[in-house]
């Protein structure tokens, strides 16, 4: 049975770079090892990761003054590090839930937080609409572009002349982003670039100065220096992403894989929108295309739905423990076709269950 | 052309395993997916981590009051988690050589240590014999087992009644180790288990306690009550480790590697104790059976040498760049047909370049 795999992360990953994964994962190219076995000093494994990072700059038009570094430790690790590396006494936080929780509880180990803006009031279902930051005294400015549990995303860039952080770890490579306004981006690559074991980090050249007692691998500095090969890197998550690259590059780059993300969450909302069975929580403006939450009419539906849907191929997709419900992720490597399968079922499920 | 990769890490994986692993990356089993696009929150994934740990327990015996944890950041992040997890006030280090040097920088950012010995006076050549720790007052005492630049193994465990804590990067899993006589043992995948891009760690219960205001992905205790899935981990490469441990089990666990390990090392050495073009610095009691270091009479010839093995498929033969010379790392998955062949090439050049 052909499986649609809905999860939020690990996810989908495009089925043509499987299987070149596959074709070379006991030998190379011509290198007579794997990439697994490869030196990360080896002049093939060089190339290897300079053309992941050039690939990546290409598809995001990176300007020369950022650096790209590939780390280890995922978002939880970046939680922390930003506030280490970059708050020397105040940072200001936008709470758009779980996620923007958890790396204001970390930063406030470090220093103090200004909470510039919230949607708890509404179970975090829309974006805070934030103008007018009091920048004074602001370290940076944070914010969660992609609410992954909750399927809401920013619409807009918040505005503000100090560095501005984004944890973009969902919506990463959906589209095109002015890094130019960014002081750091990161994104953990289990969502549209790769496999779990690789966080990504695009950093502004004069924020890279760090208090020299951090514990070293914690230090951006370090990473910038040695081009992420301080130490040994996640040397085979880096190429796998490497590989997702150049799968965007040949289907035409962010444009293309953007309307086709907009297209599928499309199909989806739409159904949503036309159905009296489903209702989504989410503010119009505030949807994701990559994460798209609803709800039956009941919690003991949204049960029998995931496990329905699961007997039909199309799997992982109960909401998250926080905020239940139902959730389709559909990141940049799920196919139109496992969207218009799950519209498909819902629509049978729906008139399985309706009353009336 | 046959390649025999002599790295010290990433280095060679069992061809068995990565045969394995090749057949399973688009589709997992019957899983519909690639290990590299599950969520680690899934039934699939619990079972993979879950055996993956189970082999582990069984290969290294390891008792039942010690946690498995996988984590990220390489040995680097564990030279800062230990001291930022252990260290009161002071602690105990052994230095023998560059990654214990590495493990003291960051144990000084957190507190006070003592230098328990060293062999810096003869370039770390050997392994200094300490005896008598002078245990007042000591959170721990530290030492780094095999020293894979400098070609030194410890032959004996340091005797102490506080915890004792090792880094066994490059020897774990070639020989069977009294888990109980240590606090903590920890090691990078990528020497004998598996990619780059996950650590082991094995921790006694009650060193788990740590400071509530550590970064959290720093503190031991959060991966520990979490078995190591508090944030998602580097799911692919546990999965690898895991078949890595499969296969110890099939050729019948670390007895059997450890007597394969020690006819490869032995192989080496004793052609290199009758050689009298080839110079080997470590003393006898001294040496490593993973990583053997060697010269031949000059710079000179040693990068002839390493340039000659390269055309007969024998790659990543170069010293580390800290002590020059050669080296060749003949880890658990290197056949012994590759040393073989090595021993044979190094014969040949031996034989072209002897004068007299």
């Amino acid at each position: 049975m052909k499986i649609y795999n809905f999860a939020a992360g690990p996810a989908v990953l495009p089925l043509e770079v499987l299987k070149n994964v596959q074709k070379d994962l006991v030998e190379y190219e011509e290198s007579g090892m794997s990439v697994m076995e490869m030196s990360h000093r080896s002049q093939v494994y060089q190339t290897i990761i300079d053309d992941a990072e050039k690939n990546l700059r290409d598809l995001l038009d990176i300007p020369a003054n950022y650096k790209v570094l590939f780390l280890q430790g995922g978002g939880t690790l970046q939680f922390s590090m930003i506030p280490l590396n970059l708050l020397k006494v105040k940072a200001g936080y936008i709470n758009s839930g779980h996620w923007s929780i958890k790396a204001i509880s970390e930063a406030l180990k470090v220093g103090y937080v200004d909470i510039l803006g919230s949607s708890e009031d509404k179970d975090f279902t829309y974006i805070p609409r934030i103008t007018n930051i009091p920048e004074k005294d602001l370290d940076y400015v944070y914010y969660c572009d992609n609410n992954t549990i909750f399927g809401t995303k920013f619409n807009y860039v918040p505005e503000t002349k100090r560095p501005l952080v984004c944890d973009m770890s969902s919506c990463f490579l959906s589209e095109k982003v002015d890094v130019s306004k960014y002081g750091l981006i990161f994104a953990g690559a289990q969502k549209n670039v790769g496999p779990a074991g690789v966080t990504i980090v695009i950093i502004r050249d004069d924020l890279l100065d760090s208090p020299s007692n951090l514990p070293t691998y914690l230090r951006y500095k370090i990473h910038a220096d040695k081009n992420s090969l301080y130490n040994t890197p996640p040397a085979f998550n880096i190429y796998v992403c490497g590989e997702v690259f150049k799968w965007l590059k040949r289907i035409g780059g962010l444009d293309e894989i953007h309307k086709r993300d907009v297209e599928k969450a499309g199909l989806l909302y739409n159904y949503l929108d036309s159905s009296t069975f489903y209702t989504t929580k989410v503010e119009k403006e505030s949807r994701s295309i990559m994460n798209v939450t609803f709800n039956t009419p009941s919690a003991d539906l949204d049960c029998e739905f995931v496990k329905d849907a699961e007997k039909m191929g199309l799997v992982n997709l109960k909401g998250h423990r926080v905020s239940g419900g139902l959730r389709a992720s559909i990141y940049n490597a799920m196919p139109l076709d496992g969207v218009k399968e799950l519209v498909k079922f819902m629509d049978n499920f729906a008139k399985k269950h309706q009353k009336g």
